[in-house]
């Protein structure tokens, strides 16, 4: 019974979102800009709020027992809520998408077709700890004309709630209607699974956090998903690898910010480069702390390292540990990526420009890296802006996702009469 | 154990697909087109094959008492099998998408990236009884460098295998992998219930034909679908409507093929109009054995009239029946198509421009016209080329589906060394 009470009570929300996302539709990008600028001062005005719900869920966090890092994602600060509000002022210096003309012709019987980007509709945010979700995600959705439907994870609970009735109190003041930002306050599991299925009000889902939520969503949603965020990246190290450039490439990806989905996570190395650079190779590893579990050559050649088992190729660690194999060849390395990677982040370092072609080609990830760090896969490093995600998936959008990917398009057809 | 055995045979397939999807990632256009032509080529010397197949699958719908407009569909002769020929030669005239640069630029640091179209990889088309599928899903799908697994019709089955055995024999003279394309010769349903799941080796489900069909692919599967087809497709007569035009647009959209998704099959008609009108439309009507299923309005008014139930509003006739309502004005239209409209066409007639932009804005569909027929939502029609279906959902593609559908976009990144 109380799990029909949520979810009525999502489908009300989720009504109440659509209704909403009709007005959003029709805004002008000044319009919608304005709003996003008033959200940004309200935060600015509000931190303290925000801060004290934020201590209700730390103090919850520590009674818990939760992990430093995780604590640390939780936490907010005067400085963090004001970063909040400068990332919406950024969000409002995007260019709009939506009215873009992307095609437009006149068939020979003077029929107007023209194809425009629109609106998604209502978007359903499922997601975990960081409270700066709920605002990054309310702004790219605004800008892009639409509602947004937001499921935060339960240890932020207090913290989201906070930063929403602030954003709720200013949008009371401007053109687009409160409702057009849902918050979903129940904790209850069947509140997430409710948005699962809602496929005549939500018209797309996207989970933000850990592989299991991920999977979650995009084994039992009925709604589409953009799928997002897991990256178990290579680096593949070719004989003819330079190696200052390899080893420099190996430190950033791996030791840069362990913890993100464009971390590498396990090194393949060709036998030949292994054989003639492998005291170079420890030494790095050893200089960065960095945990080694590898084949039976790696564990013989490389002091201290663990045995890797099927769990070490493919899972991430996202940590200081890395996940090494030697090889025969490009072939061998781009067979264990199609294996165990998860079409994220990709890259071969090589002087030999036929095999970093023949990498790039086959390959079958959003990015494709030649002598480059798989850092860089992230829509602030490559100039998008601000992203909602990085898609890992093929459907509609690949990579990291800006404002873009949060469109659909429409053809509109003016005629006087036409028919066939 | 049968049922495990379909299961292992049709993941063999996928296999080979997909190994197969490597080979045609990397082919020139022309060396696709040289292919293309070379099946069509093959399909006109072996039509006698093909047509004494297609003699056991009408035997058996007729033993089986199938429908007359069923069995023509499945129904082959001489000049339909030189049409799927013709229709693969114009396959390979249309332009390629793959290997298409849509954009690219330089970071600061010199990391070249370009965001450059590749194909999905591998295709998974599940459709119903017409043969003609076998042949164009196979064509758009190796033009664009995809390898296809085609799970038709149990009814079908003969023709398609005898279809799918002329194309695997003239593909041995060319450079594509017969691998490239499957067949599923089992009729079992847990043949296709296992594409359903098969998300390492299938890159997207295409399901061709009825509701429940398309219904049971999107609720069931894991692998991402491109949702075709179903058009409850509504014309709305607004009160400024001009009277030659709208009955001739009821005409067309009802009449011209109203077995096709692009029919319309809710009439929906501004009060004052109707009154002013109603004697015309009736007329129209009767001459064109058009079958009314109305609101209590319209079965006052037009003698022979059904009153509507829900069905009425939310299922597609696909014959020469339609449903009509009164309303009062565009926002009970629009809100009517809100409702029942499956996202496909949707049509205003009327001479008052600014009601026209309101009914484009607001009404949520695919393609939306102001003064002209739904039955211009169709590839051929717009000038896009062979379709491989109609989208009428919102992620990935959205109304005709042309080449570029079928494929999904990649980051290549060259640098020297650069790390962040």
């Amino acid at each position: 019974m109380l799990t029909k009470n949520v979810k009525q009570m999502v489908e009300d929300q989720a009504v109440a979102a659509k209704k909403a996302a009709k007005v959003l539709g029709m805004l002008t990008t000044e319009e919608k800009n304005d709003v996003l600028l008033t959200l940004a001062d309200a935060l600015e005005d509000r931190y303290q709020d925000i801060l004290n719900a934020n201590e209700v869920d730390l103090e919850n966090g520590r009674k818990n027992g939760f992990e430093e890092a995780f604590m640390d994602r939780l936490a907010l600060s005067k400085e963090r809520v004001y970063d909040f509000a400068k990332g919406l002022r950024e969000v409002a210096q995007l260019k709009d998408p939506v009215g873009d003309v992307l095609s437009d012709w006149t068939l020979e019987n003077g029929l107007h077709v023209s194809e425009v980007r629109v609106p998604l509709g209502v978007i359903g945010m499922i997601y975990e700890a960081r409270p700066n979700v709920t605002v990054d995600a309310t702004g790219l959705a605004l800008k892009s004309g639409n509602a947004i439907i937001l499921k935060g994870g339960s240890s932020a609970i207090s913290s989201n709630k906070a930063i929403v009735d602030v954003m709720h109190e200013a949008l009371e003041k401007t053109i687009i209607p409160k409702e057009a930002v849902q918050f979903i306050e129940s904790t209850d599991r069947a509140a997430t699974e409710a948005l699962f299925t809602m496929k005549e009000h939500v018209d797309v889902l996207i989970p933000r956090g850990g592989g299991a939520l991920i999977n979650a969503v995009v084994n039992n949603a009925t709604v589409p998903v953009l799928e997002t965020g897991v990256g178990n990246c290579h680096l593949y190290v070719d004989a003819d690898a330079d190696v200052q450039k390899a080893l420099a490439i190996l430190v950033n990806a791996k030791t840069d910010r362990p913890a993100v989905c464009n971390a590498a996570e396990t090194l393949l190395v060709h036998q030949k480069w292994f054989e003639q650079h492998k005291q170079e190779l420890i030494r790095t590893l050893n200089e960065h702390n960095i945990g080694v579990h590898g084949d039976e050559t790696v564990v013989e050649a490389i002091p201290g390292a663990m045995l890797a088992t099927e769990t070490d190729w493919a899972e991430e660690y996202l940590s200081l540990d890395i996940a090494i194999k030697v090889v025969s060849d490009e072939n061998e390395a781009i067979d264990h990526i199609d294996q165990y990677g998860t079409k994220h982040s990709e890259a071969i370092i090589t002087e030999n420009k036929q095999t970093a072609q023949k990498f790039m080609s086959l390959v079958d990830a959003a990015a494709v890296y030649h002598n480059a760090s798989t850092r860089f896969t992230d829509g602030g490093a490559l100039g998008f802006g601000a992203e909602i995600g990085i898609s890992t998936q093929k459907l509609h959008a690949r990579g990291p996702m800006g404002l873009p990917a949060l469109t659909t398009i429409k053809y509109l057809m003016s005629g006087n009469g036409q028919i066939r």
